[in-house]
């Protein structure tokens, strides 16, 4: 048989000048900024959105027209709130966002031309977070609220999910989660995204095509996948036991650990265990999660991190999520990851289309019966 | 630079025992049966909707237990039905599927499994009946009607498509197409789709993965850009002076010719123009695009067929929907190649899942900047 590229595993379907990973050493960069620098100079998430989009960081009047695009996008046709809201309560929170972009998809006007492609990309993320607000809100039983339109991404997006003044640890902290999840080059999300837009189809579709991709549980579910391993596990005091009838004996996986490109600590995992530490101390059951985080940590790490299994960037995020006020359920950290992971698909879809374009079209090896001689039913 | 597999060309993402392409001859076979035998020993498109899932053709007994459950997908849930209802008239047909598929996938639980996983599909194929049949009516503005239970899938969908009763030629033109699209290898919608389920998400998601990759211009919306452009064409008498205009110069393309794996004339393109042919004498407008297309053909064989260019399935497709009285907007035409497709999705998902899964993650090669120190802001 001829050989088959199983999971595409080392193909490279593009070049990128976003992101880059040096998976041993644990480094990750966004056009060559370090995300540990990014965070530590306490940039807003609109510079590294703008960064991702044009290429350089802006200065202080390129963000500011850079905010006014995305704020356009906070106010959602009628269509598009009603496409989640008449879902069920019980819906999954990202197939509410593939319901959302489906809508868009259904009625605007899209060609991909380089003269507009990034106004509406801005236009889009402002879209993202009045989608995602209105997902929480219905999942949560509660009216959707219109976006305020204010000079920071994380604090209006909190305050129309929650509907009050967020403080500013927790706006810092969702600046920093959107930062942290924006992009990680091509997994299975923006791949797809990649071979839907390779088909000419609009920037909304897309968009729809690395949804459904990172709905996947072993994708974009790992980090609800984490926490609710942790909320399974129950109490400090239970993790050794824990560890030695389900991990020890290779009975199960470890959630949030180990990844295909990094072989030691996700520098991502660092930061929100950072995050994670102070923000916690407001919410009763986050704590308990990340004490139970803490010590199975330790575990996974003395007896996997040898094979270069370590954290990953969903070990610890789900707790920040959770910190912030967002419950596990309806698989809403998902959406919290798409609602930061829009800005890189549609960076990789610009430059896909734009400057490397080709139809994606792999192969298959048959493998199946030779000519056969069709029987009419009549003679089965 | 690393090498880059632009469009992933002549890369095998996977082994399958459903369709197989000899491009050079023109010969496409599915699990061994040419399809030309298939359709002049006048199967029914469920049999090979079974051959698709089971591996091999039924019997009766068989037959009549899967038409049975492809029946008891023709009811939606009424969030499915008003997923497209609500939406604008003025909609994309598949951007419609999409959504009804994103609601689909908000709400039921699924899980792979291979005892199940062929129920479930045979299941979804009378959903996607049903929301075929229901898109069409919103963009006509009728009320969308219940499938009727029938021995024919086909006559089942275009009576509820039009509440009335199809002749015996509609029926057969319609489970004609509804053969010929079943299945093409991994082309973008059902390499979109595998990157999809690889990540372990639900069947349904999948199909929305597809769907956004079939919804581009180069892949599902061929059919209708062909039978778009006989239409601007407006009269055989102008066949010539077009052609001169537009394609000799090199200025456009001709939408129907050429494809990636075929460099000979599409077995599907001869079968389509050998049903539109009898068709169109009921329907003046798509008789007229047929003379069109029928010149066209001649003038593009004559000057491409040495390049390896010729007809592909998409080029009489459209004149066949067209005569069975669907018009041509809102892109419908790719939504009947969906209905189709949407079997070859599936069996290709569950070979993938069930036999050869590995989560997708291929890589991209980094160009950009080198490692750069973050300046805040203040000072940029």
């Amino acid at each position: 048989m001829e050989q088959i590229s199983k999971g595409l595993e080392d193909v490279n379907i593009k070049w990128t000048r976003l992101t880059s990973i040096d998976g041993e050493k644990g480094i990750l960069k966004y056009g060559g900024y370090r995300v540990e620098d990014i965070i530590s100079s306490g940039a807003q998430v609109e510079e590294i959105q703008y960064l991702f989009l044009y290429g350089e960081l802006p200065n202080k009047k390129q963000l500011s027209d850079f905010q006014g695009k995305i704020q356009e996008g906070y106010s959602l046709p009628n269509y598009v709130v009603d496409a989640i809201t008449n879902l069920p309560r019980e819906s999954d929170s990202v197939a509410l966002q593939m319901n959302a972009f489906a809508a868009l998809a259904a009625t605007k006007k899209f060609k991909w031309d380089k003269q507009t492609d990034r106004d509406v990309a801005a236009t889009i993320i402002g879209n993202m977070a009045a989608i995602t607000a209105a997902i929480y809100r219905h999942i949560s039983g509660l009216k959707p609220l219109e976006l305020e339109k204010s000079n920071s991404y994380a604090r209006s997006f909190l305050k129309a999910a929650f509907g009050k003044e967020p403080s500013k640890a927790e706006v810092d902290a969702m600046n920093t989660a959107l930062i942290l999840y924006m992009d990680h080059e091509v997994p299975a999300s923006t791949t797809a995204g990649l071979v839907v837009v390779s088909t000419l189809a609009d920037i909304y579709t897309g968009i729809v095509g690395s949804l459904s991709a990172l709905k996947g549980p072993l994708h974009g579910g790992a980090a609800e996948a984490a926490i609710a391993q942790f909320a399974q596990i129950g109490d400090p005091s239970k993790v050794q036991e824990w560890y030695n009838q389900n991990i020890a004996t290779g009975k199960g996986r470890l959630m949030g650990f180990g990844h295909r490109v990094y072989k030691t600590y996700d520098p991502r995992a660092k930061i929100f265990k950072s995050i994670a530490v102070n923000l916690v101390k407001n919410n009763s059951e986050a704590e308990k999660m990340f004490k139970i985080a803490e010590k199975l940590e330790e575990l996974g790490i003395a007896n996997m991190s040898g094979k270069g299994i370590y954290p990953n960037t969903d070990y610890y995020s789900g707790i920040v999520y959770m910190s912030l006020g967002f419950p596990l359920k309806n698989n809403i950290y998902t959406a919290l990851f798409a609602l930061s992971r829009v800005t890189g698909w549609m960076a990789h879809f610009i430059e896909y289309v734009e400057e490397q374009h080709r139809l994606i079209r792999p192969r298959a090896v048959y493998v199946g019966p030779e000519e056969r001689k069709f029987v009419p039913i009549d003679k089965r």
